[in-house]
């Protein structure tokens, strides 16, 4: 190998991150506590940065350097690193700087449009900004190249390596249970009552049981911390500096509760990372569905278990005594884990939630691949909603305009979440195997057994393996539908009353 | 006047101006919100934008277009820039790089090797650093260059044109009037009561009060916040976005009040400079000093004036009822200015606290000058403190170990700390002048007057004019030590009890 190349492109990639990681301190910074007039010039300063740091990834250097490389590798860390650099650099200067300046113009317009179109529930003011922005994705697909489907140079920013056949053979096959039980849930005996969830619960002592819970399951706040934001993040420089934020209602028990255990899930992934490899691929997550699987398996298959709460309960009575002195844990545990069919992604439940996803990605992967239209996509999403979710929108606001992802011309990020929960039933089937003793830990409040599985199975490897080869390799098979399906049933059916 | 040239410097300030803002936010993060293990990822980036932002402006693009401007011109916006532009890049450019790498190595080792020697109060700990930061500076000065004194190439980057003759020449006459003041203040007859200052004063109501005074004095909470930090700051991205750090003590009530209007006081001049120039020397404060004499103006002139408690006493004792019920304005109003020699410069009264500036001066002086050792700093510092205030440190922890200043290399920066209580006295002297009910204005907590009159006067001009030129057309007269000593008798005489 040619070391004097390797460590030339580390020292590069380190500086990327340097400067990336500035940014995303600023951005943090911007959803937290930046007053209301420091806007123009934050926005001046994340475009600066943003600049330096496409123009480091894009030298020619970096291609020489790569090319240099470009040779088998018996050391995990320098093949793992050199290949996905080699991938960034790639995918990087296959598009052209005009296009990218384009896209990040045409967004700021179409970000305004969407906020306009949304308030006003009018798809019109927002239509001709998104179908621009579908044309120019189509041309980035078209520079990137793609072997089948357009909409996989796409997906394959967020999740590298999946396909868009493959994510609608996982989709296609997992609709039709999840509606079903959807519906059987809707006609069961047995029926949560959501509204205990909905008292009083004072913000004050929901920021200090939300630390508390965090800590718990050993988010490191030496590492790390928690803030408030609009929409909650989780933002990390570094493993050894974590942000997350979450969002206090004090009529909504779940929002932060849940909230915070979701972002925390993602930070433990962040402060698990190798933190030698710190600002290149070896250090970083894998992808976003990798993510979004760490964040849901402490948010729903922890936080929302029953053991969970059998031993937490008590506590939580105690910490918001006027709201749940005469709850229940049976009460308590019925209503966070309801289900039932709602318009809102964001506010939806566990199951739910990827029928949500689904209905995006159909239409999504139908824009890009030139099979639907623009103007068509209201009426998509409501016929799909119906279908699927059992629920028909009224309005576009609370149907095609409610997410910004594509006002940000973001296409292929939507599946990375459903993709996110498929994995995190692998990975914790798989868990509960390789610790037969799980759900006791878990009800004696010790999340270290579960933590260091993760750290060894997963957090450890950065981007050693694709999320393909991690999950064969963690679970033993390739990333199927059947372990959250088996998740479903178990939990909810006879939570409900359902004859499975 | 080259059109070209000058947007092209002007389109490079404003990137550098947009990197040493984002270095600001990042430095502000690290002392208020960064978990502690952040530290060593902040100083990596730190360090990248330091050196990012140092390249540009020592780019020899920059001199040939100072070159192309280098011409008389009549707008006096392009006049300034291209003057204040031409002076940084000279400045940076004539110290060898290899010399500034030096110098941010040694201080880093310095800073920690002063850390432990005051926890030890062991000079010898910190001798040989502070030795060689000493002769590093100098070479600094003989690289810059100077007509008389070596020390005037290190004060004119903090006091840019002021001179050691001049300092020298203020201090020594001011030195005397105040050593004899603070002796007449200590045989006086009346004397405050400083402990009603150290009751329980509760830190959430010590915080909402905090925001309120600098609201009240015109502080724009838009664009800006206050946060809590070890040392106080205030540290500015823009007008628009400015950043106020205090500190509460539950057990005292001045840290915080004053703390913070003294930072407001600078806050207001950064969001008072023309937001048209910013990152260019046109919309840049002037000088240290003169941003000191904003700070103490509001803190001491206004904040520790009697109307300004006429008016606001009675909501700080309803405020703080439990320490403050049984307490008269006119013991409260001592109390706030109370007069008495102390070791600690960060402690001391706005009287004593320029006799502690009045050691550090001519000793590093004599350092810069080669005409003290290091060696000898602690016996010259004890001295000195015994002559002037009056007092002598038992031990070098209390004594010249007490500041970071030094250990920084900053050599040249303490006389700004005078020379801002100086200019504050001779710029309020005229505004009382030119707005003859100030007091009755103050008194009914109306600063609007006073604030707009800094505006207009100083804050405006951003660096169109050098501090002395400043002093002159605002007050009709070079600086003098006379509005401080008139304010100083005339104020605390009476106090006292004093013969004047």
């Amino acid at each position: 190998m040619d070391n004097d190349a390797y460590s030339n492109l580390i020292s590069r990639l380190r500086e990327i991150g340097q400067i990336d990681s500035a940014s995303a301190l600023l951005d943090w910074d911007a959803e937290t506590y930046m007053p209301k007039n420091g806007l123009a010039v934050r926005a001046e300063q994340l475009a600066l940065l943003a600049r330096l740091s496409h123009e480091r990834m894009t030298d020619s250097a970096v291609g020489d350097l790569i090319a240099r490389l470009d040779e088998p590798c018996d050391d995990e860390v320098v093949e793992t690193n050199v290949r996905e650099i080699k991938r960034h650099y790639t995918r990087a200067t296959k598009i052209p700087t005009s296009l990218v300046e384009r896209i990040a113009r045409v967004s700021t317009v179409a970000k305004e449009s969407w906020q306009k179109a949304r308030e006003n529930s009018h798809f019109e003011t927002f239509k001709p900004h998104l179908a621009e922005l579908v044309d120019l994705r189509c041309q980035v697909a078209d520079a990137i190249g793609y072997a089948t489907e357009r909409y996989d140079a796409l997906v394959d920013e967020f999740e590298p390596g999946i396909t868009t056949a493959e994510i609608t053979r996982l989709f296609s096959s997992l609709q039709a249970p999840l509606s079903e039980f959807v519906h059987a849930v809707s006609e069961a005996p047995s029926k949560p009552d959501p509204s205990i969830l909905q008292r009083k619960f004072p913000i004050e002592t929901q920021k200090l049981w939300c630390r508390q819970m965090a800590a718990e399951i050993g988010f490191n706040f030496d590492s790390g911390r928690i803030d408030v934001s609009t929409h909650p993040f989780c933002s990390g420089s570094a493993p050894s500096d974590v942000r997350l934020t979450t969002r206090y209602l004090e009529k909504f028990f779940n929002s932060a509760t849940f909230g915070t255990l979701h972002e925390a899930g993602h930070g433990l992934y962040e402060q698990g990372l190798p933190e030698a490899h710190v600002f290149t691929p070896r250090g970083q997550a894998v992808s976003l569905g990798i993510h979004e699987s760490q964040s849901r398996l402490w948010e729903n298959f922890v936080g929302r278990s029953r053991p969970f709460w059998e031993r937490y309960y008590p506590q939580c009575q105690l910490a918001f005594s006027d709201a749940l002195t005469d709850v229940s844990l049976d009460d308590f545990y019925f209503a966070i884990n309801a289900i039932s069919p709602s318009l809102i992604r964001v506010e939806a439940d566990e199951v739910t939630y990827n029928l949500h996803i689904i209905v995006r990605f159909e239409i999504e992967r139908d824009l890009i691949g030139g099979k639907l239209a623009v103007g068509e996509i209201p009426e998509a999403w409501n016929e799909k909603m119906a279908t699927l979710v059992g629920i028909r929108p009224e309005n576009d606001a609370d149907g095609c305009l409610q997410d910004i992802h594509w006002s940000m011309g973001g296409f292929g990020y939507f599946p990375t979440y459903a993709l996110g929960n498929l994995y995190a039933a692998q990975f914790f089937a798989r868990a509960r195997k390789d610790i037969p003793n799980l759900m006791d830990f878990i009800g004696r409040g010790e999340f270290a057994p579960l933590l260091e599985w993760l750290r060894v199975k997963i957090h450890q490897h950065g981007q050693h393996y694709r999320a393909s080869e991690l999950v064969q390799r963690v679970s033993g098979r390739a990333l199927s539908i059947e372990p959250f399906l088996d998740y479903v049933s178990d939990k909810f059916a006879p939570l409900y009353g359902i004859d499975d």
